[in-house]
């Protein structure tokens, strides 16, 4: 099962909207047989693979899966059905479907006198694809708000300039953040005022392969001639003040990670809504004394209102230094 | 050297106003006779420790000393004398003294004609004695700027409410800091707001054995009943709003190290006469929305105007994280 969760993890970034799956096959005298990992949304599923790789030798042998096989036919047909033609005698899942149009998985193995065993090393499975289950328990996507700060909390100065606030080492990790997420957002003044891309780009600024949603939140019309509107993406404009009606629209469309860019106001809104699932800061060792604050008002009138969270992760990176938050709590 | 530089470094926080020397003697047939350091102001110096450890095993060895011994007669007599008289042969030290009234040490050495080298591990002892050395070399105090703050740079909130934006971690580290330096200052508006005692407090609530200075800058008067007013410490009011005046002031006192602990407005005034020579902030992974800044006005209007530091270290402590920074060009 640690490989079958080794292999998964291969699938990271790019299996959206589906979650990230790894399988490995013994044959019925334990030796391994095959291996697969679910690489992009509509190619073959990991458990297929695994079989195309095993062969014969798949008959009598065991499946370890890292989430409960699936049961009904999108793309792919569903994979119990191919576990059960290729005459496994057991089949071991890390992790039950959530998902209820496919789980039934493994009362149909079940079903046909195929052994079943569910939940070795869940925890580690579901750490896998905590970003997919979650959007799939919870039915919204999973929400990362992403702000660049001084160490007196400023966003950006008082004529509303912020570039380069932090240095080259964080701006390649948010690439690399926005990499693995589904949809950037923003608010329209953030748009109107530092016209960002909001792409993915590499150290050469080359388009990355999949490029998130970009998605503009507010009332105020965005310009033709703003990035978020050129042809590298997708842009939708969403004009509501609503953080759950923007999630639900995001849903709509299969988003399971949306990673908030701000601006302060729009971020406060989430938080003030609960609807902030991690904090992502980059903390630059300067000060500016005046400006913009990081993060919108959230009406908090004494030190009792303060909102604390995890502290997740410190790293420092460059000159900057990267914090990683999650709710208190935990979701 | 490294062994002498070792022994310096157990006097540090008890030998205010002098620096901490560390003394290595060996025999003229190179095995180590005696060891010392400078423990306390008017008590031995770390040569006359090494020399007494010693004895007569001293005449014809090599004195390894971190400073140069000092040549003139203060709480305790001239160690180059001392060395002259025990007959050593040879003394190696690491850092010049850079204080006139006590230099030339070396040089009546040298009339002497004992062999003396200078330079040794140089780096590593100045190292050791830099908050010292700052002062002696620039006539006035360092200054380290310490403050508590959210991510989003409040450093109270609107009520001026601030306890506990950092756990217990911190506010112990707070109190290994301030048992370290000689002073600690705030303006009048923390001692009205928050009535802070401004002692060394060991995890026990129990007095350390030496309080530094307690200074409170600013015009109004502080009640006779608050807290910096109590027997615990001593205390200087200083009704003044210029930073130079008050490290003068303090330098005629023979504070070495002064730890400035805000709040926002004093910190600023510091920070723009350029008189900040190190930061120690303490970041809560918690964030307000509102309340006071972390610092007051710079005058800065633009992102140009930002004022970036070197980031020297990042710890953890606890839930809360600790940046150290010093100022770009470094001091
Ligand atoms: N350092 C960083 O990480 C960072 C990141 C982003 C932005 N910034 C800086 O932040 C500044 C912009 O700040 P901002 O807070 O005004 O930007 P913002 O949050 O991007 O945009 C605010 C606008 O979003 C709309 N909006 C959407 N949902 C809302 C809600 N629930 N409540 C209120 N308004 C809502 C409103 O516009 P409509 O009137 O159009 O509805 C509002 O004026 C810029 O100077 C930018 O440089 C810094
Ligand atoms: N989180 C933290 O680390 C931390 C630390 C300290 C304070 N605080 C919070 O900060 C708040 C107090 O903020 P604050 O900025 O008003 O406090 P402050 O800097 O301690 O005091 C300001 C006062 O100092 C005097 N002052 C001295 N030098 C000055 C100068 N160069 N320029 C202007 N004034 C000068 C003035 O008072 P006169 O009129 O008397 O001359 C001024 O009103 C409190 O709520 C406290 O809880 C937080």
């Amino acid at each position: 099962m640690r490989r079958a969760i080794e292999l998964a993890a291969r699938g990271i970034g790019s299996t959206h909207p589906n979650p990230v799956v790894g399988c490995v096959i013994t044959a019925a005298d334990g030796n391994p047989a095959g291996e697969g990992f679910h690489a992009v949304a509509g190619g073959p599923h990991a458990e297929v693979e695994a079989l195309r790789m095993a062969g014969p030798r798949a008959r009598g042998g065991t499946a370890y899966v890292t989430l409960e096989p699936c049961n009904h036919t999108g793309r792919t047909g569903p994979c119990a059905d191919a576990l059960i033609e290729a005459g496994v005698a057991r089949v071991v899942y890390a992790v039950p479907d959530p998902n209820r149009q496919a789980s039934g998985g493994g009362d149909k193995l079940r079903s046909k006198n195929i052994q079943v065993e569910q939940g070795l090393l869940q925890a580690e499975a579901e750490a896998g694809n905590h970003i997919w289950l979650h959007s799939v328990r919870t039915g919204r996507p999973f929400v990362t708000w992403k702000f660049a700060t001084t160490l007196d909390g400023r966003s950006a100065a008082p004529d509303r300039t912020s570039k380069w606030i932090t240095g080259p080492a964080a701006r390649a990790d948010v690439h690399r953040h926005r990499a693995e997420c589904d949809a950037i957002a923003v608010g329209t003044q953030t748009v109107l005022s530092d016209d960002p891309e909001l792409t993915v780009r590499d150290s050469d600024d080359v388009p990355a392969p999949r490029q998130p949603l970009r998605v503009v939140v507010g009332d105020r019309e965005i310009p033709a001639t703003a990035k978020v509107r050129n042809d590298r993406a997708e842009t939708l404009l969403l004009p509501t003040h609503d953080p759950a009606e923007v999630l639900r629209q995001l849903d709509d469309r299969q988003i399971r990670h949306l990673w908030l860019e701000g601006g302060p106001t729009l971020a406060a809104a989430f938080l003030r809504a609960g609807l902030v699932d991690q904090i992502v800061a980059y903390v630059a060792p300067a000060v500016l004394g005046s400006g913009f604050a990081a993060i919108g008002d959230l009406g908090a009138e004494s030190i009792d209102h303060l909102r604390r969270f995890n502290l997740l992760d410190v790293t420092r990176l460059g000159d900057d230094v990267r914090l990683t938050l999650s709710p208190l709590g935990g979701k």
